[in-house]
């Protein structure tokens, strides 16, 4: 008689996704995710893998850093100055589209488009201050975030 | 008698690994590499996994933004901008090596090394407008982009 | 009769975390984590797969560049111009907290929190010159960096 040992079991990969949809009033905020990413981990299973979560749009990002309003605030003021809103289509050419966010694709460089994050024992892990946050720069419509998990 | 069920087959993880190969001619320029991707998706037979994109040169990016000419033009006044070309040893002390591109490995930190995209049932899962792109700052040679696919 | 073939346990998913400690003197300073991180790959097992390495601290960065003291030089000028460090929490809000920081939260999203390297036939698939340093931008104390490789 054969009998099927639960290794082949506990190694076998899984994998959870899940798509959260933001709605921020106004052009720029930030909005922390980390309970809501932490409750895929829990729903996905996965004990040992790595988490993706990335904005599925261009004008938007996903980044970790700390859960201080002073310093969003810094974020804010830091970025205006690096990457200054301006409709003019003669200082930049994306807004002879129609558009006026050319300043929120630059600002979404900066701050990134994903974060990969551990999975260790059934939970993200973490340092003391890790935060993961959801960066708005071109707001008042509905965007989304993707989580992906992979793993075991 | 025992049956193997599919299952463990099902789940069983897979891995693909192509590189690509980039030629620009002309110091900084950006390539749209969606396609020759999905095709690697395609080849790997993942449906469930991640897709990592990374440029394996230092003066190069992989980022995900907007498929737009005038947006790719402020990138390049933008980046020029936060990093100026300058060939002066004594503003860049990388150019002491005899290299003149310092600025390009500072303009590679803002746009990034790589992307990590999930792939849901085949294919890249995007939002509306992201495509992936190399950022070249340094061309005029080859260099090679790396595709890393894991998943079931 | 019924034999366990061997396919299914050559594919069996494999994970493995390690943490390595970082005790940096003074404010700024790059290290070259390479070394550390390619015997993490080689404790591992893994022969196909994905090496997440991050910093777990969000006054530091993990990046991807050149193994060069003048180009750390130039990183450094560099982000003092982009990110200037000044405690009056006039200037930073975030230093209202009590803490002199805010410049280091900023540098570090410039350059980054983690890297995903592709791991292929038992190695970090690298570029010629691609090393894994760490960037410490409010050191003096203790930090950690996670390495997470999943993968075959």
């Amino acid at each position: 008689m054969f009998i099927l040992r639960s290794p082949l079991y506990v190694d076998r990969m899984r994998s959870y996704t899940e798509y959260l949809t933001m709605n921020v009033p106004g052009k720029m905020a930030f909005v922390n995710l980390t309970p809501r990413v932490e409750e895929c981990v829990r729903k996905s299973g996965v004990k040992e893998g790595l988490c993706l979560v990335n904005t599925m749009h261009i004008t938007a990002s996903v980044f970790i850093n700390d859960n201080e309003q002073g310093l969003h605030h810094d974020f804010g003021v830091w970025l205006e100055t690096l990457a200054p809103f301006n409709p003019d289509p003669n200082v930049y050419h994306h807004n002879r589209t129609g558009e006026d966010n050319a300043d929120a694709h630059l600002k979404r460089q900066i701050m990134g488009r994903e974060v990969v994050v551990a999975i260790t024992k059934g939970k993200l892990d973490f340092g003391p201050w890790e935060q993961i946050f959801y960066g708005e720069f071109d707001g008042n419509r509905a965007k989304r975030v993707l989580v992906k998990i992979i793993g075991e």
